[in-house]
């Protein structure tokens, strides 16, 4: 049976909504979960539950690392911290994968220094769907690797396709390049000289440049791109659709008719809105760690935590990380 | 008197939608408008028009230059496109501004060898505006520059400031960095190095890092980014605006209920339109070359084509060019 760390700490609502998300898990999982953090303020938020305790175990951890820090020293200084603790835990295999809300860079960071990467992945990614016309892409990277190398580019690829093929159950998925034109010889140096290693690269299914213009279609599985332009994609997409939604909600309050408009309407704008949902989306694994750890939206609620705990049991059944590896293992043989 | 040349061979409609809004700005600008083209062309579609014949004359050239073409090739062999001759009339101060739909890369180009570039400016760059809760601000650079130095994004903070103040009527306008947070030491290479040029020139109202979540609220009237940054930007603001646009339609046709809630909302759904509504917002001058080139959308028809001339009368008037040329020659005495 698969054990599952959580840390309690990380997060904007940490610790009440990370533990109730816990909690609303065990009903529907196999998995225990260990829960690290401060034992007895665990214990105490625990006591409020009727939940089946032979599910949650709890990893005593009394330092907390927040959301300022930088990253690199708060990995090395706070050793006792839940989410050092929580790696630490994934490294020596005593969990089968580790979910933290916590600050992305630390968790990377710490990720990579702990649990170490996959042989043949120079750099991990951190990789979530969004949300297209005709279902999701993944977008990777997103901000693990700022400035990035062709060649990450063409490890990303990978990495992607292995995930999106376990994840969507989608064989030979499409991968595009992010670009500012759909010609091949469009881009800056990186996107130039990254077309290249990808359409020559074996194992992945190459679609050519995607316009961000035409993101939202959905003609490819996977997007590419560096890790500044995938952050710049995935967070303008978040503040540009908050912004319509919200033009379209100040125009529905306008007068008697539509108000009756956004009555009749109601249904309609929740489907629209419930495709940008993250909340039932859960977090996003980090592709390229010799281990399971999952980044979940600093903002999670209890309903996220439940999301991507179900999300992790599915990642260690259909063993993700050790598919990545058979992958890469293949090209360094 | 001013004139004004006009590319009437670029672009998607050209040149039936060009000649068109040439002679619908015949009514309402003081600038007599050169007509570069095929001579007879131009001639039989001005026919078809009634209209002040004072404000137009004909430069013939009978090469055009194609969407597909490599900018540089197609610059430097088809010295009798339209394109080419109008930039010619701009170097030699036989017109006092000009404008094309044709080829971006090609207009940069041929603006750049054939005009040339303002003394102490090393890379001109395009600069939309584009929509914000609060207004518009100016997104520079949006695709000329997609290899950046830092101090290219400093020289287009000091363009867009200029700019501003003109157009928007904004003095000491704010300049934000496009970047994936807003602390000061967040970002790829280039950012951190043009945050640190940014803090220290002087002449520039800088207001920090802006994410890209933030951006449609309007925090700045200038983003500065690298080309790729900006492009991607604006046409991801592009398709994603369409995409949502379109979902919010299907739902309004989905039954009596809904299309009545359609009926409504005709004017609020409108308004909302119309913020994104490129064809009343004109074209982007390519700041940085030592005379006036305005690009217009490839896409535009007679609307746009009328929108662009007044605005580009209005650059004239501005002494848009002079202005830039002064805040450089500042820099460099």
């Amino acid at each position: 049976m698969s054990k599952i760390a959580i840390d309690i700490m990380g997060g904007d609502y940490a610790p009440d909504e990370i533990i109730k998300g816990c909690v609303l898990a065990t009903k529907d999982i196999d998995s225990t979960l260990v829960l690290v953090g401060k034992e007895e303020v665990i214990r105490e938020k625990l006591s409020a539950y009727t939940y089946d305790e032979s599910k949650i175990e709890i990893m005593h951890a009394d330092e907390v690392i927040e959301m300022g820090e930088s990253p690199v020293m708060a990995i090395r200084k706070k050793k006792n911290s839940s989410m050092v603790v929580g790696l630490k835990l994934v490294k020596e295999k005593q969990v089968d994968g580790m979910i933290s809300a916590g600050s992305t860079g630390a968790l990377l960071t710490g990720a990579t220094l702990i649990v170490g990467r996959i042989k043949g992945v120079e750099r991990p990614a951190m990789a979530p769907f969004i949300p297209t016309q005709t279902g999701c892409s993944l977008l990777i990277d997103c901000g693990a690797n700022v400035d990035a190398k062709p060649q990450y580019l063409e490890q990303f690829a990978r990495m992607g396709t292995v995930y999106v093929e376990e994840c969507l159950q989608i064989k030979n998925p499409k991968v595009g390049l992010v670009n500012i034109g759909t010609e091949e010889e469009k881009g800056n140096q990186l996107t130039k000289e990254a077309f290249k290693l990808l359409s020559e690269s074996e194992g992945i299914n190459f679609y050519g440049n995607v316009e961000a213009r035409d993101i939202p279609q959905g003609l490819v599985d996977i997007l590419v791109c560096d890790g500044f332009t995938g952050n710049v994609i995935l967070k303008f997409m978040e503040g540009f659709g908050k912004w319509l939604l919200g033009m379209i909600k100040v125009e529905f309050l306008k007068n008697i008719k539509t108000k009756i408009a956004a009555l009749f309407m109601k249904q309609g704008i929740s489907t629209i809105k419930e495709k940008f949902d993250v909340a039932k989306k859960g977090g996003a694994p980090f592709l390229g760690i010799n281990g399971l750890v999952v980044k979940t939206h600093g903002s999670s609620k209890s309903q996220e935590i439940y999301s991507t705990i179900l999300q992790t049991e599915g990642f260690i059944k259909e063993n993700l990380v050790e598919k990545l590896k058979a992958k890469f293992e293949e090209n360094i043989n």
